[in-house]
């Protein structure tokens, strides 16, 4: 019984009560269950954020809560589209409602350092309205010493590395789905969820600067990727990791001053 | 790449594609973020339905929806109370607006064959409001051929296998909660989670016939375990696996008779 | 203008500002508009809970508050089903909004001591949500001071009384639906309500160890009683009553101290 | 065993499946648990509505759904205000909910000509809501055949019964509140529920010209009491009744073809 | 750049912040988009009270917010109905949360003297509900000196200018919509909105005492309009204007102790 | 009387059926009321997509419904932040629900090709939620043939155009909020509101990777405003207007192909 020093799932209560009264950093990670192409599983959006939150909380002393697994809907421009099969999305106000929930729960089980670890691009301005609320719910008992910190893992990402990830070029994060950055922390994280020989060369998407609803499904690739994930390789996952993991970690030591990097 | 043929979270959008044509049974385990005593983790009530919802769908070609891994609030009588530490819990409407959500996003991509797989009693209620509400919107959306069936697995256990878990007498299932059942499972399905050297031995909880809140503590158990675990053993959860699969894998293909069993 | 003492509805808001001074318990019934087969009237999970809220009033100095008069939607196992005519059931967020809303009037008004008194078993889950929201909006207004118990009244039946009821075994409460204990009440405190020539001797419902939506009717007997009521009894009804009365009135006063019984 | 015609409570779910089938006119009374000053109960506004309905459904072969009976917040001009002491009012939304739930509920089980009785003036434009949104319900459904009628009964007194009630000048239908109307009717109709000695005489209330929240309780007579309920007479709630049910009855009769006056 | 002083929308952050400090009365207009006859435009429930509550604040010093131009659903007795052309309404809850939510925002930034300035009568009980739910949101704050005053401005209306807008008898002001009165006015302040030659002289609607749901639209005259408008004019609008004005600034700065006439 | 064409606010419910009746484009501008610093008007981001509407509904023969004044919460990032005076924000849930109500009246008379046109970013993805919402409402009430299209205006400037804008480079349009491009189209459509003696020179804002709550203010700028407004020009304005109107105009008539540009 080694190294559960993470995950607030494997815990015991009475290691979770022992932990939590030294006022660590407490992480949700946020993904969905959505389509990656023909070569990344569903739940890509979760692992990704899961393993870098886990891998944060183990240089920050933190604990990571299981990942709200639904996010929501995705968006032709950022994710394909809640139209591809398997791709399970919720209604903005029970995601926001889950979220604000789980965070209350944190807080009355006594966290204080809170950080939603988002993987879900869609997902952002979402988490943006659960922080707000429950902070105001909190104020409503007579808390106000919680601070919230939302992140999207890619937006650390330096020059440097986006210079490795794309030699040749950047497009732009939100093309970037299930491409060549989260291809390749697949193939570092988890390879064995990768159908590599299923890798696609889809041209970069290009739409119109607007969105139409229903979809105009025209402009996205059949393959549901919005860039060519041809370059990518579990090396640029792992020069990824190695980049992003002790910056987020240096960041929140700042933001939460009672927290040391181990 | 083989075995990922009952869970969704692992498919690629082309394979649920594939699977989904054929109009398979799909389940969705629901479980908690609760306390489970000092030897077994708090995602117990997850990890449990999980495993077994993949073992059922293995036997009639099903596919397993990411769980849903909080739920309703624990409650004294049966799993101790929403007040131990790391016990995470959603309000009912948040939980209902979930899975609701969630089975209307199944039956979007093609699913008419649900089952909700409960592994925490006190998400029951919660889980028949949902059922209904996602029918009356598929109703609404024109949709009458969805049938949704919700079950505790432990409602399965025949006498013959309670006979085995309690050779000197059964006392409840609301009283098991983290004692002989759940830790026996645990220790055949995730023996590395739990702590064998903390499996605890509290006489059975005994409560008045009403319900207090505030919760009144004291008639709670200080570990969190309602009755005795200490006659668990992975030969017990071996044999309650043996047993309630394929018994639950019978009825659901005498549900849906477009089912056969592998 | 005598025996106005236990209930709210009678009350001019003299009188009611008058006993609420006191702090004195105040109930709660809550029902349902249900089925109960074809000699038992509509509103059966409303008037017994009613009485006996009133017989208990009466015992320990308690107000009555005019009940709720429609509950959560009728279940095959436990109450026939929503689907029989004249069954008006209400979703889950509107009974459990209400009964919030009820608790936190109480509350404005001076209550502190506060008995849900249930007489529809479906309720039972929302209540206890109910019940932990009201206490949350009044944490928010700063209130701390307010107990809230729930009871179904059939729970403190003691084995003793059981033996009354079913000389030959008890079935379970849940199969008492319109039978012999309802039908007893019922024609101890309301005969002219039980049609006597109509009380049917249906035999024990079966049902399946899970639940089925949309409903499956085959397992429901047509007259949507879950067991025979024929054996039923004003006696019985009395002998019930002169034990759950007194019984429940004695563990009120020991969970509200203040409380003396008259 | 007679008598049981119209009070959907009394008839067993047979009774209401045999009436039902002839699309008879269904009512639901609306009320409040509301301060009627030092004379009349609480529940006033409840028994008004619920024996006027019973009254006209006796008429039109209508049946009588359980009342609400719990409404919208007392206000200062039409009722004294929810500040007085057991006035147990409900939120806008719990109320358009409630009302909103229960006519889905009776449209599902048969009835289309829905009247929705009013007996306390602050539910007027709740009723209106829930009336729109649960024909919405029914257009989503599918269902366009329903119909619904809102009514306070005293907007159907007429200029001759006015005469009766008030020979030196009619004040007000709102300031009518506990006065000479609604006390001539309780002593016409429960009169073992009024305290003849306690009916006051205040002046008649003058509000300014706007609402003022919190409550400004200067203009608001320290009985709750509107207007002088002095002349109050069971005479003259028997004249109302004979002019008003009628009237109607036949006004219904004329909105609904298929039903005749009985 | 000058005569900014009273629209919240015309100022900076910094005027705002530099006003909100003497705790002036902050106006919110409400309105709605409704039909208004073949002679006024849609707006005409947000141009008067946005105008009027101006004129308020320019005497006592106050501000006015950005008015609510949607508003709650039009009603054939007050307004003509909801199903004439271009009348774009709010459900209820949609209504009362606006409203609520941007009260709640005004006392966020230091407002603590709030006047509902009403244009459109079916918003009146929405408007009731919005104000108590902001004040319990206060509350939950832990802030209790907002006081919010609500109000329709033709309440203002003495029976000296009723005499002038109507010399031969006054309807009602239910029956006003869109007649002499708001004709007067629109004519006053907006006349390059008012086509004149379209000024209808309907009869006086006559509805029946209840109302029907879907509506009955025979009753209501085909233009919209509910009573005559011909009579109405300019000078009557200023008329209105120059007596109500002043009067609601007398009333307000009594209410608002703090406020001076300017 | 002319120039009425694109407003509804200025048409009589005549001339709205009149216009309908070709299914023009409905336009509904989305804004706030939010700080834009010491030279410009809170409602800053009403009035420019009004106006930008208004232009591009003049090309394409489309109307234009009342603004949605009140957006969501402005963001640090974008907007500076919503503890600054006077911003006056909704919550998610009550900007999309106020939205999608729109939306569905719009479709209920008619409305068939609907453009949400935003000035606020913060709303973008509250509007995503709004469409999709009321679309799903659309399809329960059994319309599918409802297009939506929601754009940010300035998503259409083009290079050449941020050229002129930005001739020393384009910093982002997310610090653009009350610099350069706002300024100028103030400049050009409502010079009379800008403060322009006050228009700041604040350097480019610069925040860290991710998002604190409650805000961290320490790098929003005091002013408000997150890069140099100086080189705003009313000239700059009138470009941007000249190229963005034609285009969107020209998107949405390819889109809308029933619509032709005038």
């Amino acid at each position: 019984m080694t190294g559960l020093s993470t995950r607030i799932a494997d815990m015991t209560w009475y290691e979770f009560a022992d932990r939590v009264k030294d006022n660590p950093i407490v992480f949700l990670p946020t993904g969905s269950v959505e389509q990656h192409g023909p070569h990344l599983p569903l739940l890509t959006d979760v692992i990704l954020p899961s393993a870098l939150a886990e891998a944060v909380a183990a240089e920050v002393g933190g604990m990571v809560a299981p990942p709200v697994a639904y996010g929501y809907k995705s968006q032709p421009k950022s994710g394909g589209g809640n139209h591809f099969p398997g791709t399970l999305s919720l209604d903005a106000n029970v995601f926001i409602a889950l979220v604000r929930n789980i965070i209350n729960e944190l807080v009355r089980h006594g966290a204080r350092n809170i950080v939603l670890f988002d993987g879900h691009m869609e997902n952002a301005w979402f988490l943006v309205e659960a922080a707000d609320l429950a902070l105001r719910d909190q104020a409503m008992l007579g808390r106000t010493d919680v601070k919230i910190i939302k992140l999207g893992y890619w937006d650390f990402i330096t020059k440097a590395t986006e210079a490795i990830l794309f030699p040749n070029g950047f497009p732009s994060w939100e093309l970037e789905h299930a491409a060549v950055m989260e291809t390749s922390l697949m193939l570092h994280i988890r390879p064995d969820l990768v159908r590599q020989d299923r890798i696609p060369d889809d041209p970069a998407a290009d739409f119109p600067p607007y969105d139409v609803y229903p979809f105009d499904t025209r402009p996205i690739p059949p393959t549901g990727v919005l860039s060519s994930a041809k370059s990518a390789s579990a090396d640029k996952g792992r020069a990824v990791l190695a980049q992003v993991v002790p910056d987020i970690a240096a960041a929140l030591s700042r933001e939460f001053p009672s927290i040391r990097i181990l």
